[in-house]
């Protein structure tokens, strides 16, 4: 049998979460993947949820990491959209299974046996293993184009946290300029949906529950309000004037006074996951007959489009960039969301094989 | 000053909700107005709740009713659209602002001065009362044509449970031959939405927590299946087939089992108003991006739609027909949901003045 790339990475082993470096081979490249060596990786939320175990489907050892951009190193005979030295992103998923309704439909990211790109299972049975490692073997058509005018190390949480706000805003109308765009919560995906919101020339309110974040979000974001979430009257003075919100908390939070900000019929989309239900009282939607939807991150071609306008429009991710050895003290402080906004690992620039 | 039409009704006094006759005066018909003599008005669970001020917002004296269907009687100058003879009816609200963002975009219903039928404050200050009378007035504009093929006691429900389920079918596309939608609930606004989903074709289900609703639900009503709610084998079989869900349900009930039975992306209508909040856990509409929306009635454009879709289909309401003087019985079957499936008052038939 032939061998598979020999691949570096670093691995979580146990329900600690703690990462140490792990060896273990990709996949023999077949006539439709790319190999790919990878420059940048963010560290998401998601990736320390499943390194933990805490959605109890951990599949140790297990390499996170699905906000991954790196350089086309190799492509099979059938491959005819990248080349060696392209610059290209990975997302949350690395296949799926393009027959369904929801893969016709072009909305793969919620295909019934999606193959998640860390901790997934692959069509072939192999558990796959994500881009805290040096190189990935991809299929073509769930590798995405990055605009190398980007800086690289804040494009790659584009590709989770970018699309995961993206995706919902064009799917909603949430795009257009002048309208109304409530933003919950500062952080990974927050300051994401702020940078879009502003290039979409939409009016743009953070909400969150910290007065600190004023000056960040009004100065450094360019967010042309901000609403303390527990000062009523400030709540109230903005009631009934938002088109739609995004909500990025995933700490439990009441949704009413946040439906009412909502315009009649305005859409809010809950991209945070609290681990406790939400409180949805019927009258907070009745009334209005205003809409709650979930969103998880977005299929290849709202991707592609999102990372094209980011080109177009100069989006990055604001990011702190750090070596694989700072990994489990970065996964300590993301933790308690002290980072501005996110990590990224300078994967080709770290030492992976740090044990002797 | 001119005096008004006088009115004879039926009202409640206070929180025992209890009705007895009334004697009032609607207003002087004005140039845009229409004078309707009632000749039937449905039985609604919102009649039953402002009656007895459960959701302390009760201006006693009320005369309740918004399920109106009656004749023209007399017609102001500025009249076009309706004459003496017409059969018309009018339905949750009388009046809205006319210019707001959700009134220009034919929203009306969810404006934010909506006039209501009853217990509403109207523009001139004045408390609005319903259809538990014998004459009203009413501005043109929000006088519904009711098809004349249609028995009008059956229509009556039209006026508010039928519109609260067309309406966000249409809205939400849930009215496209082949898809499949779910009814939670066989009430006065679950068995119209079975009705109407037939109508569109679609495959329709039933889901309620009642076995023995089941042959009403498949020989009575025409669905294509019945799913008992509590029965996880059966829900679990149907998870993921519907496009779908009108939930019609006002007692606290689980979202969750209902947004498994989704395909992904599908949409959850929720009509019914249980007192106590929903619980609604991200992950459960985050995974396939699902959505719960909200919706009250409808608009005037979309009821008038409604109307003459169910004349062309000779779709009405299941009713028990009762007299005036029965109204405090029925009240109080109705909330033991005691009747199959909604009560209408033959207003024009009854005796309303029984006092001496």
């Amino acid at each position: 049998m032939e061998k598979g790339t020999p691949a570096l990475g670093w691995a979580a082993r146990d329900e600690s979460g703690l990462l140490s470096p792990y060896s273990f081979s990709r996949r023999v490249q077949k006539d439709d993947d790319v190999t790919i060596k990878v420059l940048f990786c963010g560290i998401c939320h998601t990736d320390l949820h499943i390194a933990k175990n805490e959605w109890g489907n951990a599949l140790y050892p297990i390499v996170p990491g699905h906000e991954i951009v790196g350089v086309v190193t190799d492509v099979g005979p059938g491959v005819e959209s990248f080349k060696a030295g392209d610059t290209v992103g990975v997302g949350y998923f690395i296949d799926s299974c393009r027959s369904c309704d929801t893969c016709s439909k072009g909305y793969e990211n919620y295909c019934s046996t999606l193959v998640l790109t860390s901790n997934g299972v692959d069509y072939d049975g192999a558990t796959t293993q994500g881009g805290f490692s040096d190189v990935l073997v991809v299929n073509q058509d769930y590798v995405l184009r990055v605009p190398e005018s980007l800086s690289l190390a804040g494009a790659a949480p584009l590709l989770c946290a970018g699309v995961t706000v993206y995706s919902p805003m064009m799917q909603y109308g949430l795009n257009a300029p002048g309208k109304h765009l409530g933003v919950v919560g500062l952080g990974g995906l927050g300051h994401m949906a702020v940078k879009f919101g502003k290039a979409f020339r939409m009016t743009v309110t953070v909400i969150s529950s910290s007065p600190r974040k004023r000056e960040e979000a009004l100065e450094r974001l360019g967010a042309d309000a901000f609403l303390v979430s527990q000062d009523a009257e400030q709540m109230k003075a903005a009631a009934g004037t938002m088109d739609g919100i995004i909500d990025t908390v995933s700490a439990g939070h009441p949704l009413v006074p946040l439906l009412e900000l909502l315009k009649p019929m305005g859409q809010m989309v809950v991209v945070g996951a609290p681990s406790e239900p939400l409180a949805l009282p019927a009258y907070a939607i009745i009334g209005g007959g205003k809409r709650v939807a979930g969103n998880g991150v977005g299929s290849v071609s709202s991707c592609q489009a999102m990372l094209d306008f980011a080109g177009k429009h100069g989006i990055t991710a604001d990011v702190e960039v750090v070596k694989m050895d700072y990994v489990n003290t970065a996964v300590e402080r993301l933790e308690r969301n002290d980072v501005r906004y996110r990590f990224v690992i300078d994967v080709a620039g770290s030492q992976l094989n740090a044990a002797a």
